[in-house]
């Protein structure tokens, strides 16, 4: 067996994996050359641990270590995922991978040997940033999302899902991942808020996941001249989708939720012209699923008011919503007990949420970042704390990969 | 000499050139495959009326027409620009074009014999659509801008506009247009707004260009996780932008005046990210070089205010601004009275404007637009109209190219 790369020599080998050198963020989106980089780089480290590496046919990966004691058993699968967001951090995903695989060397450097067998595994497109649709990879092998439907999806160029697929070589008839032997996941992740550091502690428990969505409004009006147009002329979209971005910010503010326009394509986009179409994508997160329903109502409300004074029209279509996931209580308060870690919520969608609401008992631990700062160049968390997650990590499995029971 | 095709069948060639099948309308953009085949569509228009088409270094054209008696002589030049802005309509531009050519022949109908030369040209990247600065072929030619400093503007796709130019097979060292053998410049053009519908007639002349530019507007924040950062701790570049669209739009509106925000970029532009950047053009036009200034000052101070609540920054970035261009009182009145034609402003800029600053005694011939729709696929004009303005440029041509002293 090769050396294995310890969590630190993992992390300098990642961090020039589709980095950008203007910004210092990363570009790691599905089935481009930076992600099959990151795969392989997966593989050769699953290798080096002489665990061998199973690829499903869209790019989720697998890796079991199964002692003699364990076979033929179910057992606790970690992992993340390794894509990023456009210009995105280099934690957000691959802090989770890279602290699985240092787990596994924690457990056996103690001599741990499980009685259950140990996956860890990696889930493509967790982020939606090319095809618009978070966790696909596990909304897929869970059967969420369906394959049928999922390859119609396009990215910004047109490309259909599928092609993007195979043009990574992959083949999405050889089959998805089997989630069978799977009896618990845990995903470790950097903490996208402040509550750790709030709390002085580098790791804590999950306990649940705000309900959210993503939702694409198309605000139409009229291309016509910028300059001989008199104002009151005009049906112009960009003032329709101005007022709704200003008013979802002030509602998600008055309610303590979350609203984000974020995303945005204009027609034709032209200095001189006024636009014929505002295509915009409202993220919104909110405490409970009727909260999400309020909020995102009211926006909608007061873009419909506003398209009415502006002679724009407006569509609005739901392209994910996520409810309310609680993560298993009883598990979250047995592993927190393990170091005394605090059990937090987060408005954070993560592939721990598709497989618990599968019905897998699931678990994250999340690991502080100083500035609270994700989905950014900024994102950060310090070596301590990551190596902190690791030892939590190892002991987290150690207590799921123990036989309680006669099975 | 090849039978020359006229107006309506001229106008039938050039429909389907860089036109987009889902919208209707056009995609001419300078140094393109569609705009070469425009300029090859002139080249043999010109030869079959025997003219010989001269191409410069960057792809403007011009064709003259110098009879014997007018050899030697300086003359009047008519045309226009055959680019379009993006989804731009078919008239704004090639109409000035088509109409120039469409004038020679009812001249030539007529028996006309001009004493002076005239001159039918095509001036590149009149919109600005791909380089951002409009009427930079006439600029060029006039030397309002250098080729120094043109050759290092970039389009949308990093593409140098030295590249762009080579890549057309054109070769800037070769020069460009002389201006010195022109004595007068004519261009006519749709009308842009509803002056000509309003008056009930079918051709006015230009009286002046409103005073217009273009601002760069560069809004910075904080990218961050759209989901778990708490609304009071962003720093929300796509919220400045929307509150400076908003109050340039009012500003405007209450002033009389125009402010456009047409053209945006986000990044990351992500749907769960808050953004880091919005780059966000200003389009903006006025009476008055005062009411101008007023204006995008005022529209500035606003940004700036809502950047400091926003904790965003802001920069303002003068891309290219037009003082109020005055067409020569007694020429625009003169040539009027051929047809008791209306004398009226616009809010566009034109060539026509770039070749006025340069010293040019210059009119605009303006042609009836019945919704006053423009930089639209929806853009329209009626052949009729079409016909009366052939026939009102032959008129101003002939009255322009007919000797009045000896020269």
């Amino acid at each position: 067996m090769a050396p294995t790369s310890g969590f630190e020599e993992m992390w300098r080998d990642l961090a020039p994996v589709g980095r950008s050198a203007s910004s210092g963020g990363y570009f790691r989106q599905p089935w481009t050359t930076a992600e099959s980089e990151l795969r392989s780089w997966f593989a050769e480290e699953c290798v080096a641990r002489g665990l061998a590496v199973e690829t499903d046919g869209i790019g989720n990966q697998v890796a079991w270590w199964v002692p003699a004691a364990a076979a033929g058993r179910r057992g606790v699968l970690t992992g993340s995922h390794l894509d990023s967001v456009l210009d995105g951090g280099a934690y957000d995903g691959p802090l989770g991978v890279a602290s699985a695989l240092a787990a596994v060397d924690t457990l056996r450097a103690r001599g741990f040997e499980p009685d259950r067998p140990i996956g860890v595994g990696v889930f493509v497109e967790e982020e939606g940033s090319r095809f618009g649709r978070a966790c696909l990879g596990s909304r897929l092998v869970t059967g969420a999302t369906t394959w049928d439907e999922a390859r119609e999806l396009r990215d910004r160029d047109g490309v259909f899902l599928a092609d993007a697929v195979a043009g990574a070589g992959l083949d999405p008839e050889a089959g998805l991942l089997s989630l069978d032997r799977v009896d618990t996941f845990v995903e470790l992740h950097v903490e996208q808020g402040r509550d750790l550091v709030d709390r002085d502690v580098a790791v804590g428990l999950a306990s649940e996941i705000w309900p959210h969505g993503r939702w694409r409004f198309d605000f139409a009006g009229q291309a016509n001249h910028a300059g001989t147009t008199r104002m009151e002329d005009r049906h112009d979209p960009m003032l329709t989708y101005a007022m709704t971005a200003l008013a979802a910010n002030k509602q998600a503010r008055l309610a303590g939720q979350r609203a984000t326009f974020g995303r945005l394509s204009v027609e034709p986009n032209g200095t001189n012209a006024v636009p014929s179409l505002v295509t915009a994508w409202l993220d919104a997160r909110a405490s409970s699923d009727e909260a999400l329903a309020t909020l995102v109502e009211a926006v909608e409300r007061q873009a419909h008011d506003r398209a009415e004074r502006d002679g724009t029209r407006l569509d609005v279509t739901a392209e994910s919503v996520s409810g309310s996931v609680a993560f298993d209580p009883d598990l979250a308060t047995r592993l927190a007990s393990l170091g005394g870690w605090p059990v937090i919520p987060t408005q954070a969608g993560h592939d721990a949420g598709i497989l618990s609401d599968a019905g897998i008992p699931t678990a994250m631990v999340f690991v502080r970042n100083p500035t609270g700062v994700s989905h950014s160049p900024d994102e950060h968390a310090e070596t301590v704390d990551c190596l902190a997650g690791v030892e939590a990590l190892a002991d987290v499995l150690a207590e799921l990969a123990r036989r309680r029971d006669p099975a």
